[in-house]
């Protein structure tokens, strides 16, 4: 497919192979063995693929059958060429973990789901993954009382950190993702937005390699602009993955397609990821990775359908941009919404507080009336955004 | 008043002082006098005021004006023995921070903002606040493109570093508290939440003195648990300052009195304030702060037994935490939630790797069936803290 | 229990039956036999119970074992004296509803529907059941294309009508309650509020005998206010059943313990439903029905003590809110609110246009000044209750 | 302007008139003459324009200067043949009215504000206007227990039918169009929903000439979606006028241009609008009436083009949306989907209940297996109406 030659695009084994089991009824669709579906994903013109351990083999499963079940994975890449990029732990779904993982009242476990985890950063280093993923689906509460919440913190905090000095420990060539979201399974998660997960990643000891993978969805759950989130990970060097899909602001997860939520969003998304911000700065080297799921309503067809959507999507949205980014008037709009002098420092070079405060231009002379008239010129260059995404 | 005697409120002068314009209609109150409104503050019982320049003294008002109205608030402050024990910078309201102040797209409205709040900080020293808020309520977007969102956040890192070491360049005995908000008035607001404050914060080279000032109806508009952000915010040593009010959720900024939003969740806030966390750790030391508006239907009398409600609510909550901490039951309820449990760290203190993973009792024998089925008893627990509340 | 001798608790037998499978994770309860969950409901004190057919018989069950199963139930009914106030079908779970059922595309699917919920109604019917609900968690989208969207309101008007026509032609004594929910599991679930129900009712055949069952977290899913909404509908005399439990606010379906989310909306509830308005007018009369789920952490006793806790916090604010509809205080400040003055018609008895527009004294001559600038006291009256609830 | 040619489009005066004032900030714009806006309007391609008596005369204006302000707008629409296709009034911005208009606890002020909206439907009538519209603002409360809430649903009946009583002694040919919305300024707002509106006026003794105005936005702060709520509007025949816009999901009210918020959504909207449901059905014949705001940061330039980017957006989304249904491949989605099917009846014309209970392949013998695995197709119709729109 020819727009997805140069995107290198992921997905998740747990997208395709979501059977359809909701809170209000069971499987629509059978489960799908995870070698055929890195096979397929192939066939779309995928690059790339991750997994949680129990995707591949299940939770308990014996030595024999766990290697068996990676080796057939991992015949599948070879074959196809598919590259794992990521790897994650599963430490929310089995019962053991109702009350969270690292977070949990119980110090067994937080110890076992500590054990499980490492587990499987060693086979995130086997697969040569670059990328592992920590999603606490359950650290949280549902009542305020129900967990000390500053023991909560330091727990979590261990935990990650933990995990991070295993890592360096055993040299492996991987960085840890924090993956935020606001609630659900739990009435409150730990670490519920981008911002909090990197405020307490600046608390490790090992935080050098700890980052977040932020989750389209899970920030628009919270009402929050999940550009902004992106462009203030990457301001501060720890924007270590992404998950795209599709939501409809603050409901349940609704893990839709990427695009097929906000779309406008989606949009600037894609135009900051695929052409960085206007003035220059950081840039995000890694997998365009898709978190979603295909619709409950939908059979096999449908999997693969909603699986090719989201490259689509992602690939109109990255032509568009570029397009948007091209046009001179665009870049006048920029100019004259003054979007490349926000690039310029606004203290000079050489400014100490002295000559600041003695810059009666700045204050005392400031034209004030002038500034405040200014017409920013922001609903046009919008405008001229939109007409380049549906003219 | 006896429940207040112990506890330090204060208020912003700009809340009781809030003639009741809202988007949909003008003002329904006179404007007050600031030195009156800290009299009256002192009479119901209030230990502290604190105000943005633009509540004392008109924005553009001459040195001779302005310090009118600064000697007026000192006198009424110095004979009540009020303490102003902060001070916060208006940049938001006047039409010159349209698009910001230390995020502007005008360079020259960034320089102007920023030498604003310089000289209010002069002013906060001068007043003999300890905290020095920063909310940049106008700091964010409508349009994703119509910023370059790293250089906004690096200008609003400039701003405030800038800030941060003026304090430390003239000497004075001021921390600084940004209060983050999700949107209203901008779109989406820079610093949504406790943690992108916090992130931000991290990155600065004078980030040792900037901590965060949240407001419980700001968080609750993203969805957030307030409580749970207070109690990160405490984790990492940043919690400086709180704003108290109650909302009902994502909507439009309500700034209702304390409690009367959420109760259960002010109940929890109370109770961590007052009472610590379960297993002891960092404590708010700072004043009980109120930032919310009698309700425009009010008139003058409304204004000040909504005053009063915020104080008496925290008072009411604070007995009614003491009595649940002190109740046999509800420690008896802790302990068997593994709420105590939680304070002992995961690994034990001479564990290693290695150690760790040799221990056959934390995984590969751990029984995962028992931990699977322990009852928690988290419900139990929190009906025992409604009892306390409501009994 | 004596505090709850004279009020009518009933329970959905989904309710304690939940064995805690979520989107994320798998049941960490067993199933519970239904008959032992009304004994064990009856111990508890509560005064009724109500059900789906497939809560009590699994889908696809022949008649004999149907029967068993409905015996087994009925003889706990008869032996404790719970009363079967209200029965209500499962078109949701089964993989064949996944598209909906009385809006299916599919019209099989929308016969094999209608089918299934009139063989219940012969149940609610045997079982001497008052109320039958009607809960059409399928019947929306997740894209706005994949209905027609007026064929879609026009099957679902259809299919409600026929259960209502079948109702009368059968001579049962029965009606039927509409249980709205805006989304979950469906992005966007048809009459997603109380309004939206009615307003479709309205346009029945059979309307006079469909009402609405507004569940207190459905209406809040939406930020809408619970209290409002059973005012609107005891109002238009369609408040036909209720279903309490608690929610925070828009995200997913949470089903906590009544009060254990917003618990001044829940006295506020309670207060309407126990006292009445101010002012008279129409009563509820049904049961007080919860629909709830006990947190996934819990085991076994924690089902029954989060049981308990819906009984036992109703009955406490039962309690308080007599106590405050009873203070002097609390009558006094309605009245100087004008609360008992809304009672008064807008136009005299007697009044026609031609007189009212020659009053000059309800426009040319009232007082404007003296109206807005008056203190209608609503936040000392709020307090007031506050002080009740907590004091 | 070539795509405005065929749409009929209109603007409120106060919405390129506001001036920007919001509750952090004043006015950052002059006010307009609104004479000049129609004139505008006008050249920019618009149709109609719309108005509440404040934003024409100021309230308490005398007859001679409210005559000349009349006279002044009667004459910019004469002189450009824009059409005054609905008037409104405000009744929610003087302090008078801080408590309601209609439901105000004061009964002087809710004959006030009844003898204020008759006298606007007397203008209104001479104006030539089709429609009236009536939002309460200010209809509702912060706090449960500051109204009788069944006397406020009464009050608020009896005022909206007798202002649809005064049309029909009057003879006018208006019809009236409630506008719902959820809450701010008040914290709940009576109404708040296009079900609430239509749920109350079906109670109406002249309920017939009643109808609702849906604004997008106003649905979309309570997250639910506004395509649907049009077309539960136009299958009750209650779709009287539109209010179009943009927002992003349950925040303050951003009254953003059409399509600048969930371009998605405003997709189908105006699918629906310009091309009916795909099995025919009910239409909206009434103009497309854009109720926005121009964003703060813009200045007069800024007003206009954000006017113009109104009918921009929806003349391309209704060019796009013309070429989506016209797609054979479309018709073919369709009907995979079951859309067209579900355009039949549930009932054979001719079935009663004994044939449809004796018909055994609608339940005994339907084929649930095969319903149940059948792939609706709805996430590949959903791709296509996306690739439609920006490709």
């Amino acid at each position: 497919m020819a727009q997805t030659q140069d995107i290198k695009y992921s997905f998740g084994l747990w997208t395709v192979g979501w059977s359809a089991t909701d809170p209000f009824g069971p499987s629509t669709r059978p489960e799908l063995d995870p070698a055929e579906s890195v096979r397929k994903l192939a066939d779309l013109g995928a690059w790339g693929f991750t997994f949680h351990d129990d995707d591949v083999f299940a939770f308990g499963s014996d030595d024999t059958e766990r290697q068996r079940c990676i080796d057939s994975v991992k015949k599948a890449a070879s074959d196809t060429g598919m590259v794992c990029e990521m790897v994650t732990t599963n430490t929310f779904s089995h019962p053991v973990f109702k009350d969270g993982a690292f977070t949990s009242n119980n110090r067994g476990v937080r110890r076992f789901g500590l054990r499980k985890v490492l587990r499987n950063v060693d086979l995130a280093a086997d697969m040569g993954a670059s990328t592992f993923v920590m999603w606490g689906g359950r650290e949280g509460t549902e009542y305020d009382n129900s967990k000390d919440l500053n023991a909560a913190h330091a727990r979590y905090a261990e935990g990650i950190d933990t995990v991070a000095a295993y890592i360096k420990d055993r040299g492996y060539d991987l960085k840890i993702a924090l993956e935020p979201k606001p609630n659900e399974p739990r009435g409150d998660i730990f670490l519920p937005t981008i911002g909090h997960a990197i405020a307490l990643i600046d608390s490790l000891d090992n935080g050098d390699i700890v980052g977040v993978n932020p989750e389209t969805g899970h920030e628009q759950m919270a009402g929050l602009n999940y550009t902004h989130g992106l462009a203030l990970a990457l301001h501060l060097g720890k924007l270590f993955h992404i998950d795209l899909n599709g939501q409809h602001g603050p409901r349940y997860d609704q893990d839709l397609v990427f695009g097929h939520g906000d779309l406008l969003s989606a949009f600037f998304t894609v135009d900051m990821l695929e052409n960085g911000f206007p003035n220059g700065g950081p840039r995000y080297e890694g997998p365009r990775h898709f978190d979603y799921k295909p619709s409950r309503t939908e059979y096999l067809d449908g999997v693969w359908e909603s699986a090719k959507a989201n490259m689509e999507t992602y690939s109109m949205l990255a032509a568009k941009s570029a397009e948007y980014r091209a046009d001179a008037e665009v870049q006048e709009a920029f100019k004259h919404a003054g979007i490349i002098e926000l690039g310029e420092p606004t203290l000079d070079a050489d400014e100490n507080f002295d000559t600041f405060l003695a810059d009666r231009s700045a204050y005392e002379d400031f034209d004030v009336e002038g500034a405040a008239t200014r017409d920013y010129g922001l609903v046009r260059l919008h405008q001229l955004a939109l007409k380049h995404l549906i003219g």
